[in-house]
């Protein structure tokens, strides 16, 4: 097997694994008990919480941990706080929205999406986890350009007084185009000052879903200068069912989930004591090998694209190292995929998601590309279950499949 | 080490363990990805909610699967339907929150808390997952008697025309308590006739949190008459961070999570597949050893019954056999939990993330303790990790520490 699909899922690794293992078998205590053995998992939980936030310049107290990236993502959203919408009329009793933590529905019910107003934009290439919860909010997107890269002049255009969440990926998920976050929070801070000179106070907050760009960018919240940052376990050989969100002293979450109180009331259920050890395993390790593998990925990416023939490359600029998106005209990628796999090559033709539901890629198009060039893109994303040799195999393979499909297709003509 | 708090958290067993193990290592795929090992985890996964559905007379489409039973609870507040409270103006664009799975956060928010018409009644010894967010809709609390079972002459009181949804758990995590869920669906039934009878549309439907009863009750949805089942994976032996949702067909809920669309629209995010496995596993060894294990818990109770002195029984009445709440009046609870850890005896004073904040139970307030009998009262839970030597030795360990601390008690005096 061949598997150039780590975009889609990665394997946990075995020191990750490892480092699970007694917490689902011995220190299994509840975090929350009174008794030494638990306050011991419970402080472990709080190391594995700190680990995760120091890969990113981050404090363990300002991380919510949440069962994924598309929970966190819906959790950013919650920062937004607009007034009541259906009505003028007067407000059912509750903090305000505006309260850290506002532990009421109906303070988050106020926060309801403006119909007319759109305060939430977000890149148009951006995954269906911020897409579908910025549109509840009647978000608006912003383009990118032919090169993925978002076209600042849009977000310039589209900010306006009313805007007070902006979503960009830090790398996006079909393309691993790396989007410039602190040019982009360059812009939100001149914003910023300026309607702080005009008397607005309307909140201004930068999130970015950092899903594929965990093992593969050395992120530092400060540097980008996000206000929200999204962290999956899943993509970085960490388990699934965990991620995190990062929550700036700027940004005012309400809960999405409400019970035991934990996270800080943010985000209620007993702890995930194992994923989230897992996790912290997982970003130790990606941390670690961080510049070795953007190497090692670099040029396996260079020798996929010097061996492959007959391809159109898309994903030319700004790329995550381990992302190689190729164009085959003429061609039905979904059958390339079904004849490589035939083959032990596994590759998709975008986000795993979109392509269980056979809709057409929001991201290729968003990049200008043909219904015809889009039939015929594959997504190759490279990773740790890899090495030189099944690179090598993999462009033979893919080349060999290409050419019998040719054949195929010009004797049918 | 003698654990006797089983209702706070339960190891995963070996098999459990490994059960998961080639999910977390091997078959890592996400399943939506279009290639074939990708499906056959989709199948896997879809065979492991079969299980956990088979396990309460239910069929795996009927399941939510979510990261844990508060995730669940929450999921299902989300049935309850409550016209724009805020005014009675115009409603914005959006589907109409009735219809099955509407993926509008507009209309999840008509979806609000009535401030003035309680359409939600839940037992007052609920857990805060159920409690906290009955309270954001508005909810009112249904009297408990003495016994800890529900007062049905008060929920008959209560229950009006406009109330939707009534949650009660099937046993209490304080008590083990059992409520007779047949009896209220039957109440709930005559209702809905009389109000077709009067031609009144409103919904009626009953959720239960049946998190502490898996494995220690044979559960049947049709037999029980609930619309909604909260189920948790880490009080079964199995992993943190994972629980369904059981919906009947007469029930419409809204996603509390957008994004890629998995569970139906209704709770996006990649699925945990080595958790939901291991649930399923979970699942089916207690279903398996049901009877055994009800069998030896029974007989645990009474001999920590018989051999403990100086205690007053709490929950006499139709409790699950591994619950054994204790009352030592005068004394100090919090401070027997420590003394008893330095022997090696871990229990509880109660629900763990409300004992760790400190604040009073609200269930024994409810079944009408005084501060006094609440301070000193003891939550033992029997399981997995015991044994009958454990047992004995566990009376003998308590004894003597009540002993012990009764002198020190009597010579303050």
């Amino acid at each position: 097997m061949i598997y150039l699909d780590h975009a889609a899922a990665t394997p946990v690794s075995d020191k990750v694994f490892e480092a699970m293992k007694p917490y689902f078998l011995h220190d299994f205590f509840n975090p929350s008990a009174a008794y030494l053995p638990a306050k011991k998992v419970a402080a472990d939980y709080e190391t594995a919480k700190g680990v995760i936030a120091h890969a990113i310049g981050a404090k363990a107290s300002d991380l919510v941990i949440t069962a994924g990236a598309t929970e966190a993502n819906n959790l950013a959203f919650s920062a937004i706080v607009t007034e009541d919408i259906f009505c003028s009329g007067p407000r059912p009793a509750g903090p305000s929205p505006r309260a850290a933590g506002a532990n009421s529905r109906a303070a988050a019910l106020r926060n309801a999406p403006s119909q007319n107003i759109s305060s939430v934009l977000y890149l148009e290439t951006e995954h269906d986890s911020v897409r579908k919860v910025a549109e509840q909010y009647g978000g608006e997107a912003v383009k990118v350009l032919p090169s993925g890269v978002i076209d600042l002049d849009d977000l310039k255009a589209k900010i306006t007084d009313e805007t007070q969440l902006i979503s960009v990926s830090l790398a996006n998920n079909e393309l691993g185009t790396i989007q410039p976050l602190a040019e982009i929070s360059g812009i939100i801070r001149e914003i910023k000052i300026d309607r702080l000179r005009r008397g607005i106070k309307t909140q201004l907050l930068l999130h970015s879903d950092a899903s594929q760009a965990l093992n593969l960018l050395d992120i530092n919240v400060a540097r980008l200068g996000v206000d929200l940052l999204t962290l999956n376990s899943a993509k970085v050989y960490g388990p699934k069912g965990v991620g995190a969100l990062y929550v700036s002293h700027d940004a005012r979450l309400k809960p999405v989930i409400y019970g035991g109180g934990q996270e800080n009331g943010l985000r209620s259920g007993t702890e995930n004591v194992p994923s989230v050890i897992g996790f912290a395993k997982a970003v130790e390790l990606a941390k670690e090998h961080l510049n070795g593998n953007r190497k090692k990925y670099a040029s396996w990416r260079k020798i996929l694209l010097a061996e492959l023939q007959g391809y159109e490359l898309i994903n030319k600029k700004r790329s995550l190292d381990n992302f190689v998106v190729l164009c085959y005209n003429g061609m039905d990628a979904e059958r390339l995929v079904f004849l490589l796999e035939e083959k032990g090559v596994y590759v998709s033709t975008g986000a795993a998601c979109a392509a269980s539901k056979g809709v057409k890629s929001h991201v290729l198009k968003a990049i200008g590309l043909s219904d015809a060039e889009i039939a015929g893109s594959l997504r190759l994303t490279l990773g740790e279950t890899n090495d030189e040799a099944q690179i090598h195999e993999a462009a033979r393979i893919i080349n060999k499949v290409v050419t019998q499909e040719k054949e195929r297709l010009d004797n049918e003509r």
